[in-house]
């Protein structure tokens, strides 16, 4: 099976969709732009999706659920806004289909056309914002922290499973305060609960940053954002947290009294991240075997396979003690799977779930039984050793939290062998070409060199670190001044 | 607060809507139709969901995710189908907003319209049908168990908050099989998960039965359902199980070859329930003081509210007693707040966690504590007992398996005290008119006869029930015989 993906040597593109359609996280679907996400790609998400909700909640957050569509006047409100939204969005126009008269099937029924046409939302800050106006009217209704999970829509042109589609699954944090402090503190602890989400689960280190003006949020002051990189060396945007201002507030006519009975706009933010982070965890870890899943969100932590015995008892003996492997990794909380499925030999079993990404295979045969020993594999490093059964479940949850560790140490590593300081254009140049990654460079603060920079070389202003010490130079480009060094890469 | 609810015997229909709204269920939204679940009423469906996605997997099912948008051909491959659902569906047409060249605000892009429409899916057999199309070869590839956590779109012109809206959420399964008879087995599988979870966890009894032809899917062979009783009398359909035939796999030409290697069309179900429940939970239970939940679905099930005290020491002790029993009932798997927020009186905690359905409500005050008691109150019953502090949290966590026996046995006690067996016209129409509830009565078995009676009474047969046993009779309306009693009710 691993001999049908392409290695990302040859094409890292191509690897990375077969790696998604073979390991069985998406297909296409009959929808331009839209995907179908298959169970495997589903319980991934799941798990992301668990994780982070839990997370919510401690922080505070409630769920609750907002329309899926929104009054095309109600973008037009913050004028920023419309101008990031309006060019891809889906637009519905009617609401009845009716029998060709002319014997087509069915058509749109032209009866039935909506006074004012609705938008498939593409975010919901103004739907939200619009109903917090009836929900908030004094500081005690304040801070009010509520986060959805939904699906949204913007029309892209060009699309790639997970990482650019048309829909895409989300969750969106929209809170509202009474203070623009404690919405900037908001925006800081939720870019800070994404950048621990990424880093402990997902084994994804991440930069923390702010975006330039040409990169926000449309209707944001500020976006805050993690940033990863890729094996290819280019960057993903893996989540964002905006603070919006009084601007929907403002927009959505939102005041609240203060404790002085004074009137005021509430303070916003919002922050989200999506099924996006599927397509970073492939390209982050997967190899040219197939996927390679960090034990923490894998679907399933181990599977046991037997290597069937034409001898029954034997294979009786591996059956039970296989079983009650199964129970005992379960009481410690581990998903594990034993799959005695006889049509299919071991071998391709292996392949199977080496391409799905199981973290841990233990392979139980009659001999090895005998010898009171298992063979381990771990994925990630795809090393073998034979362990003893005496406190065999006990290695194994150590060596869960150990593959979790060593992946994240892992691409830590790469990510900081592939970022570079660089102080003149020709070695920037240079260095996008020959080694990608990010490059730390000095930028001049305005938008129109960062917008030739693009232009010359398809490289972006990833974000402002917020870890970055202030430090004189002059701009790569302009050789103007500047205080600090900028993130640049291409990215997806 | 609870004077601001319209009481059942006023309005029943206006005590409903006062619920869901103060109790912080729903609100209404801009866009007509279109409910906000705030969060305690999102909450709640958190839970009902969690439970039956749990029973879904225990039943071998996998969730997936398949696009939001059909395309309108679709739609007219399967004849009833399209009959059943193209009159109410939303319709995209456009993919692009432009800035009004007249400057009034945005404006749809006459140049960004569609070639072909796609419609917001109202449930998708349709789009997932094309997909299995694609998975689908081999016997090998069957059963396929999937079940999707969506929202869907019906264009309602009545809507009511959680019984009837525009959007709302559901889960719908959609399962392939190789055979008619393990297809039925499954439609019948997951009516009894529903009737299960209906039961053990809203505590609302349900009939199981068969719909007639008049009342099956748009597209199913059969649709089994499960029926409730609401304090008003009248019914509601809280899910229903679909036995589909091969009509979905023959217009969408999904075939499969058999162990034999002779090709033949795949069978199919689909089931589904949606947010309408938290609407059938609410009328089963509640009461004129608000929202009476049971405690395993019941996001908070038990709220501890201290009596506050002048004297510093006395409330220490009470603060101190009340964190640690949080912890002891925390440790019980028990869902408990201690709200100490000292800007409400208790008065007005008590009516709030009461209009909540909060079912279990401790108040602690400074002269109980040193009697080493605790006022216990039960939201079903509106019992209070002064409780031993010795023992209390197995005390509470009985005192919660109680409270889901009571309701669940009065809500039964209800269903049997108005389920009528009535023989003639005559009382039939009397029982409708005086005693509303179900009735059970023979029916000639012809959809001309059902058409007749819903004309004439505005009941409709809610299913022919599964257990009821044959037994020769004649039919109401037309004296011509019949051989088992269907359930008459009018309903939601």
């Amino acid at each position: 099976m691993s001999k049908e993906i392409t290695s990302r040597s040859e094409d890292y593109s191509q690897w990375y969709n077969d790696i998604v359609l073979k390991a069985g996280l998406a297909d296409y679907s009959a929808v331009k732009g839209c995907m179908v996400i298959k169970p495997h790609g589903y319980a991934l998400w799941e798990n992301m999706r668990d994780v982070l909700d839990r997370m919510f909640k401690e922080t505070g957050h409630q769920n609750a659920y907002f329309p899926l569509f929104i009054p095309k006047s109600f973008l037009s409100k913050e004028a920023a806004h419309v101008e990031g939204f309006a060019k891809e969005c889906a637009v519905v126009t009617h609401y009845r289909l009716k029998n060709d008269p002319n014997g087509g099937g069915v058509v749109v029924d032209p009866d039935a056309k909506l006074e004012e046409e609705l938008i498939v939302r593409p975010t919901s800050e103004t739907i939200i914002w619009n109903t917090y106006k009836d929900w908030i009217q004094s500081y005690r209704d304040l801070p009010l922290l509520i986060n959805q999970w939904a699906n949204v829509v913007r029309w892209e042109m060009r699309t790639r499973l997970f990482l650019r589609t048309t829909e895409f699954l989300w969750q969106e944090g929209h809170t509202a305060h009474a203070t623009r402090e404690e919405a900037i503190e908001e925006t800081k602890k939720m870019l800070e609960v994404y950048a621990t989400f990424a880093e402990q689960y997902m084994a994804v280190p991440v930069v923390r940053g702010v975006k330039t003006a040409n990169e926000r949020f449309a209707g944001a002051e500020d976006t805050y954002c993690i940033e990863a990189l890729m094996q290819d060396g280019k960057a993903l945007q893996a989540g964002t947290s905006h603070f919006l201002g009084q601007n929907f507030a403002k927009a959505f006519d939102v005041t609240f009294r203060d404790k002085e009975n004074k009137l005021d706009y509430v303070w916003a933010t919002s922050w989200g991240v999506s099924t996006r982070l599927v397509g970073a965890l492939v390209m982050a870890h997967s190899d040219d075997q197939g996927l390679v899943l960090p034990p923490r969100i894998a679907p399933l932590q181990v599977v046991i396979v037997p290597i069937m015995n034409k001898d029954p008892e034997a294979q009786a003996r591996i059956n039970i003690y296989a079983n009650s492997l199964v129970s005992e990794l379960r009481s410690k909380g581990i998903r594990v799977k034993f799959d005695d499925d006889d049509t299919a030999r071991p071998g391709w079993k292996f392949a199977e779930y080496e391409m799905k990404g199981v973290p841990v295979r233990i392979a139980l045969g009659a001999r090895d039984m005998e010898n009171n020993v298992a063979e381990v594999a771990r994925r990630d490093t795809k090393e073998k050793a034979s362990v003893s059964l005496d406190g065999l479940s006990a290695h194994i949850a150590a060596l869960l939290d150990d593959i979790q560790a060593n992946m994240y140490a892992k691409a830590l590593q790469f990510r900081n062998d592939n970022t570079r300081k660089v102080d003149t254009w020709d070695d920037f140049v240079k260095v996008l070409d020959e080694q990608a990654g990010f490059v730390a460079a000095h930028w001049d603060g305005t938008p129109e060199t960062e917008e030739k920079i693009k232009e010359l070389t398809k490289a972006t202003i990833r974000c402002i670190p917020l870890n970055y010490e202030q430090e004189p130079g002059t701009c790569i480009l302009t050789g103007k001044p500047s205080t600090q060094r900028v993130l640049f890469a291409r990215a997806y």
